[in-house]
C-alpha cells in the first residue's frame, strides 16, 4: 500500500479544544493506515508519496453510521406511511422471513456501495446472517462494527450462535471489523436473555449493540409492565457495564439520562433522525445527553424506515430538528453538529482515540468532498456547506485504513453492476408478504 | 425547435382524480411547447420526432419553486445559527446594502444553475433589480414569476417603479415570464402602501407576491398592535382580491385559514420547510389548509436561510415534518406529497390548468430523473423514491416550454464556468457588513 499525500485541500481539523474547524489549503500526509501530519500546503512532497491533488476538495474524517441494518436496503420503499406497530408486524417482520444468506450478502454490498458513494467509511450494523455481512465488508475495504441480531424468542442456543459469530470475526479484515453482541431490545429479550448476552460480551471482550427506549410509548409500556424504564432494565441486567451502543433513545426520560451519565465512558446513543420523522417517533434529547457528557453519534437505521443510508442527510436533519423542537435557532450550531458527526460518532463506537479526527496518529479513514458545485457557491462558509449544502453525491474520493476505495466516484473494490443485477434478481421474491410468516411480533 | 418523443420512461401521471401516480414504460410526445400525449411505450415514433431514450429514467413535471429570493445565493452561509431578528437586522439587511445590478445578474444565474441542475423549471422570485433577474431567466430558458420587492419605507414612487417593471416584463421571454407586484410584507408596508399595490396589480392584471404570517410572533405582534392578524390586513387592504402568493404562513390561526378559504381559487401558500427549521419558525399548517381547499406549494426561500434551492429537499422535509409535528406517520402520505409538489405548486402560481401535470395540453416543462443509483435500488417503489431517496443530482435532463435546457447534466443555456468566476469576483465585497448600512429594520 502506498503512502499518500493529499495536497492542497481544505481540511476539517480539531481546534485547540478538539472541536472540528475548517483550515484552508492543507496537506495531509498518510503513512500506512495512519495520519502522520496535517500541515499547510506548499512544502514539496516527500519522494515516496503518492500525491492526490485536492484543490476545491474538502477533506474530513470518513463518516460513521453508528446504527444500521444495512441489508434492509433489499426492502427499500416497501413500508411507507404506516405507524410503527404495523411497520413491524405487517411489513418488516413478515418481509424478513424471506431473507436468505445469499440475499444478505448482496444486500450488504448494495448498502456498502450507497454508503461508500456517500462518504460513510464505518458502519455499526445490526442484522442477520452476519458472516455474509462480514465477507462483504472484508472485500469492500470499509470498517464495520458487526452484531448478529437475535430475539429472546429464539432461545439461548441462538444467542450462542451469535456469540460464535462475534468470536469468529473479532478483529477480522485486518482489524477493520469489530464485533458486538446484538440482542434486539429489552421488549423482545427477557432479563435472563439480556444477562446471558452480557456474559457472552464479557467473555469475548466485546460490547452490546441494542435498541432501547426507541420511542416514548416503549418507555411507558415498560413502566406499566414492570415499573422500570428500558434504560433501567439495561442497567439492572448488566448491559450498561459493558460497552453499549443504544439505538435510538427517543423515549429517554431525564432520569434515564442521569443514569446513562454514570456509564458515559463506554455507552453512547445512535441518532437516526430521518427514521424518527417518518415514523413520528419523537426525537433523541441530544442537548440533555451532551450536557451529561454522553456520546451521541449519527445513524441511518435501516433503509425501510430511512430510505437512504446518507449520513450527510442525518447530520442536516439532526441540526435542524433540534432547533425546531426547541424553538431556538441557536441550538446545535454548526461546530457542534460537525463535532457529533465526527468525534461523537467515533465515541459511540468506543473509538474516540482512533477515529473521527484528521489528526496525527488517527486512523486514515477520510473523504474528499467536492465543493465546486453550484449549491456550495460562493464558498463563504465551508463548515455551513458541510452541514446544510453537502450532498452524498459530492463525495469524490474515499480512503479507509490508508487505502483509497473510491477515487473520483469510481468504486475500486466492489463490482457495482454485478451487485445491482444480483439484487434485482432477488427483488420480486423478497417483496412477498406471506400472511402469518413473520420472525417476531411487536408488542412492547 | 424539434418535436420530441421521450421513449420508455417511467412517468408520474395524473390518476382518475388527478393525483400523481407512477406509470411504468411510457412514451411522452411533445409538440411545440405542449405535451401532446403520454402513452405506453412500444409504438414506433412518428418520423418528425427527436427521440430521447429514457430507460431507467423517471419523467415528472418540472419542479416549481413557489417562493425564493434567488440572487441571495450570493450570501449563502453568511447568517447561520441566529434568531430571525438578528438574521434580518445584523445580517441580511446590512448585506443587501452591498447589492448592485451586476451582482444580482450573476447571482440570479448562479441560482438558476443550481435550480436547473436540481430539476426546478419554474421559480417565483421576489427580489431587487429584477430586470437583471428577467434577463437571466430569458437567457436560461426557464419559466419564472418575477416580482420586484419593495418596502413601504421606500415610498409610493418606488412602488411605481416596481409596477413599471411588472409592465415591462409581463409575458416576457416568449410568455415564460409572468410578473407580480411584490410589496414585502404587512409588517414593512402600511395599509396605504398595500392598497396602492393592489391598485397597480389590478391595473396591470397581475397578482401580488407577499410575505405574511411568516411565524406566530408576527401574528401576535399584529394582533397586539392593531387587533388584526396579518391575513386580516391582507383581506382588509384588498390584497386577497387579486391573485396572491403568500409566504410562509407558519403563523396562521384557524380563523386565517377560514378567511383564506374564501379566496382559494386565486390565493395560495408557499411552504419552505428547511428555512422554518433552521430559523425555528414553526410550520405552515398544511393539513388544515388542504382540508380548506387552499393551494399549498413547495418553496426554498432564499439560500441565506435555506442554504440550497433544492425542491426535492423541500418535498422530503415537508412530508416528514408534518408527520413529526402531528405525531402521526400516516399524515401526508406519498401521493399527497407528490400532489403538493406538482399540482399544488402550479395552483399557487395560478397555473393549475397549464403546469404541474404530465398530461395532454399541459406545458412541456418536465424533467428526467435517473433512478439507477444505489440509493434507488431495488426499485420496489419509485413514488417513495421520489419523495424519500431522490437527490437533486439525480436529475439528468430538463425541458422547459418544449426545449431541452439540460441534457445528461450538461447545461445548454448557461455558461457555468463564467458564472462561477463572476460570482467569485464579487464574493469578498458582498460579505462585508457595514455597521448602520441596512436597507430595512425588522420590528414586526
Amino acid at each position: 500500500m502506498p503512502n499518500t499525500l493529499i495536497r492542497n485541500c481544505h481540511a476539517l481539523v480539531p481546534d485547540a479544544r478538539g472541536v472540528p474547524t475548517l483550515a484552508r489549503n492543507q496537506d495531509i500526509l498518510i503513512r500506512g493506515n495512519r495520519i502522520e501530519a496535517v500541515r499547510p500546503t506548499g512544502q514539496p512532497p516527500e519522494p515516496d508519496l503518492e500525491v492526490i491533488e485536492a484543490r476545491e476538495r474538502l477533506a474530513m474524517p470518513g463518516l460513521i453510521n453508528t446504527h444500521s441494518h444495512v441489508p434492509m436496503v433489499l426492502f427499500r420503499g416497501l413500508a411507507e406511511d404506516v405507524p410503527i406497530e404495523r411497520w413491524f408486524n405487517e411489513f418488516i417482520w413478515p418481509l424478513e422471513s424471506n431473507l436468505t444468506e445469499e440475499a444478505v450478502y448482496w444486500g450488504m454490498q448494495l448498502g456498502l456501495i450507497e454508503m461508500i458513494e456517500g462518504g460513510v467509511t464505518t458502519v455499526a450494523d445490526h442484522y442477520f446472517f452476519m458472516d455474509q455481512a462480514a465477507r462483504a465488508v472484508e472485500a469492500a475495504g470499509t470498517r464495520a462494527h458487526l452484531g448478529w441480531a437475535v430475539f429472546g424468542s429464539r432461545g439461548l442456543g441462538a444467542l450462542e450462535e451469535t456469540a460464535a459469530f462475534a468470536q469468529r470475526w473479532k478483529n477480522g479484515a485486518d482489524g477493520r471489523i469489530t464485533t458486538w453482541m446484538a440482542p434486539h431490545a429489552p421488549y423482545t429479550c427477557d432479563d435472563g436473555f439480556l444477562r446471558a448476552s452480557v456474559e457472552h460480551a464479557k467473555k469475548l471482550g466485546v460490547g452490546i449493540h441494542i435498541h432501547a427506549s426507541e420511542e416514548m410509548n416503549q418507555t411507558r409500556a415498560s413502566l406499566e409492565k414492570r415499573e422500570m424504564t428500558p434504560i433501567q432494565v439495561l442497567d439492572d441486567t448488566g448491559v450498561l457495564s459493558v460497552p453499549t451502543i443504544i439505538a435510538h433513545g427517543c423515549g429517554l426520560l431525564p432520569e434515564d439520562t442521569q443514569r446513562l451519565s454514570r456509564y458515559k465512558d463506554h455507552v453512547g446513543i445512535a441518532h437516526a433522525p430521518k427514521t424518527y420523522l417518518k415514523l413520528a417517533m419523537g426525537l433523541t434529547p441530544i442537548p440533555a445527553l451532551r450536557r451529561a457528557g454522553i456520546p451521541v453519534g449519527l445513524a441511518t437505521d435501516g433503509a425501510v424506515s430511512n430510505n437512504t443510508l446518507d449520513i450527510f442527510e442525518s447530520l442536516r436533519l439532526m441540526a435542524m430538528m433540534q432547533k425546531h423542537d426547541a424553538s431556538d435557532p441557536e441550538v446545535l450550531p454548526i461546530p457542534e453538529a460537525l463535532d457529533i458527526a465526527t468525534r461523537g460518532s467515533a465515541a459511540v463506537l468506543g473509538m474516540r482515540d482512533r477515529l473521527g479526527q484528521l489528526a496525527p496518529g488517527f486512523l486514515a479513514d477520510l473523504i474528499l468532498v467536492d465543493t465546486s458545485g453550484a449549491h456550495w457557491q460562493p464558498p463563504h462558509n465551508l463548515a455551513a456547506g458541510l452541514v446544510y449544502s453537502a450532498r452524498a453525491s459530492d463525495v469524490q474520493t474515499v480512503m479507509v485504513d490508508g487505502r483509497v476505495i473510491m477515487r473520483d466516484r469510481q468504486l475500486l473494490t466492489i463490482d457495482k453492476a454485478r451487485v445491482l443485477t444480483e439484487v434485482a434478481s432477488h427483488m420480486e421474491r423478497l417483496a412477498r408478504r406471506v400472511p402469518g410468516a413473520r420472525i417476531q411480533t411487536y408488542k412492547p
